[in-house]
């Protein structure tokens, strides 16, 4: 069964911005969306102008992965739609974190902490490491790939202990990320990936896109599973759940 | 220099349920500072009722470990006094969750999950057991240790994976829990501690005690480090690290 | 790809031992490569009494997956086959390690600790919980299941902390266990399942078969990568990257 | 009381290399345990030379702390004395081991892989950042410290994934380290420090001694606890829990 994919950013900056624009003229979704369809995903896009920001339940319904990119805009994300994303990630679904979505609303929300950083906009050579090269998201990655040029994300990166580190990312400036941490929250996987400026053409490098492509066949490995909690007293007198829980 | 508890509890059962009464008639949080202050620690408690619910700007400050029990009013906690916890948390303050407050906002804020678990209340045996004997938390317990009558606490435990598993418990009726589960945000370490029904005297019991007074040491022993971060914010409230830190 | 798991155990106490025969008359190997074989996967077997225990270069070369069941004969398993089959797992193939097989010399060398435990041989009931219910080794098992009889196995269970915790055993006697605990080691990956008592038909329950099969899918699924690391043995024996890949 | 600790190297090179004599004309031993006085530690030394390599059973006993540097006499150390300091770091000691000796005997035995890396002798400068502030061994460190020269030594690091991750280092040849790595092994705790060549003056720095003395508390943190386990061998040498605990 094809995997579903929304692509979700703020589509903002790239009509209103000429240098954004310049490297993304349709849209950061347009590219990350194309290279996805090239992996054989089903894909749509949505964005923060859309009623519900795109992301109504009969949207989220037939989503297994959401991508997230923003920027600028975290604060007009209604927490509604923030409710509803996390709900759905509890349930099984996928969300893939994109550069400056570190500070997005669902971001920290499944995080619980602040989720700060430091970064420098120098157009740097960023040199990425696999640390964990048995990890699906490492597949075919070789050793270490070169994004260039980057915006600098340097530590402290404020987020728990990923579950897994995949990737550690090096700067000509002097600093290391922690650039692809893996996290499991409810019965949801969550990938934070560290690339992706908006006047960088990032997502047009085709190991960028093998990147994402692996971290959606990750996080879109959950099969959503229908509780299987027993609601009634059983005859043995076993395991009894009399009422709802802890109402 | 001596570890500053604060001890909240909801401090509302205690005064409205005989059976609770019965239990513990100077409220949860007076058998729990007892235990502490026996263990040679600075205590002063602080409830719901209290304006700001007794956790103001200065309370915090001068609280290096903050113990918290919750059972039937999560929901009156204000946003404003979780938001402050929580941000001294990531500073550094230690967090003690106790039994029922597994739903409390400010766990629920820190974990990014439900927190949901099954429950029974019956009277029954639980016996923990010890399977990080070497964690700090640990010490002094033995291989495991009764607490009868407990209500049962079962998994599944919707919580993240945490960052080191001290004690499980195993329940007569057949279940089992992840019943003492470390995690570190921020800077600040929290531990979940799962015995503690309102009906049954189980914190007047020596060996949970033991366990909040080793968990205080444990959440307690982070230094609170000023920064080193450049804090120069940039004219769109970020923070901006001015030169290469490589030359 | 077909999976190819090669299914390794003494096969020594269902010759010797009456009980044991009676339960598994064609050796424990055959009802979990039959189970095996049902789910879809090529299966082989080996034993101890084979030249180089079944397990030469060639059969380790075509397998992706081994499991591994020993009891009584841990120290006649030959060290240079435990060095081979520790390098295969480094390489990337899959290992399982079933019940008493925690004090084989592989499972022992691959943890670098004890892995002792507590045990009772007593006809108990075991329910197995489900602590980590979206991991792959939990697909389809529901929140938990019965084997019973088995023998006990407690904590504390001298292993390190697995990266993932699936399964979480209570025993009627009183005990728990980490049943599940996944590991990754060099490429490889390690899952440790606790149910498989010599004189216990639990080979042949349905549920067991299905996690050993979940298991193997999950183990099986790294792919074996080609390293990348320049290989220019230096005059010392170690590895000598010519040229700063910075520039 | 006083943190003992046994400071163990080679002591060859320094001997026998006029480029590392120049630097540790007393040997690299009696830099590192200077320091760890000047910390207000009890220190001793002990080397390859000695009778069992200086760590006998009584040394071991006195022990609370081992610190382990070694490069090229990895192959000469006896197998009888790994066994020992594997078996003495299981029931407690904690173990700290620098640079080179990430190829030690006693290290791949605790972590079961090959502990493999990639290294270049460049006299470059490594910048190695904190990513757990919290974490004891972070203390006073600031957010990042400069090593130059150091020797590079890069990812992959064959080791499994710490149970924390404390320190990243960063080297002007374009890669990335995991520097400073936490475990637990049995009831004993692991760190691996990576800075330390034998050519450059590492161990003179007050930031790296600085290091160490907090390892060597964070490590020496564990009490030596009693086993609590009913010690009745049965007559397969197993051990035996003769009543059920549950009663």
């Amino acid at each position: 069964m094809t995997t579903q994919v929304t692509v979700w950013t703020e589509y903002r900056e790239e009509r209103s911005d000429p240098a954004v624009k310049a490297v993304y003229p349709d849209g950061i979704h347009a590219v990350i969306a194309d290279g996805l369809r090239d992996s054989g995903f089903a894909v749509r896009t949505a964005n923060l102008e859309e009623p519900e920001h795109g992301l109504t339940e009969s949207v989220l319904a037939e989503t297994d992965v959401l991508t997230w990119w923003g920027h600028v805009a975290h604060d007009e994300v209604d927490d509604a739609v923030v409710d509803r994303v996390q709900q759905r990630v509890l349930e099984g679904m996928g969300l893939i974190v994109l550069h400056s979505a570190h500070f997005s609303k669902i971001f920290r929300r499944l995080m619980g902490t602040s989720c700060n950083l430091k970064w420098r906009e120098a157009e740097e050579r960023e040199r990425i490491w696999v640390v964990d090269p048995a990890h699906p998201i490492a597949a075919g990655l070789g050793e270490s790939f070169v994004v260039e040029p980057e915006e600098m994300y340097g530590e402290h990166f404020d987020v728990p202990a990923p579950d897994a580190l995949v990737l550690v990312g090096w700067f000509a400036g002097g600093e290391v990320f922690r650039s692809g941490c893996c996290y499991e929250r409810g019965r949801g996987r969550v990938f934070y990936f560290q690339p992706g400026h908006e006047t960088y053409p990032t997502y047009r490098q085709p190991v960028v896109q093998r990147v994402i492509a692996n971290a959606v066949r990750w996080v879109g490995e959950v099969r959503f599973q229908p509780s299987t909690r027993t609601k009634d007293p059983s005859p043995t007198g076993w395991y009894l759940t009399p009422a709802p829980v802890a109402t």
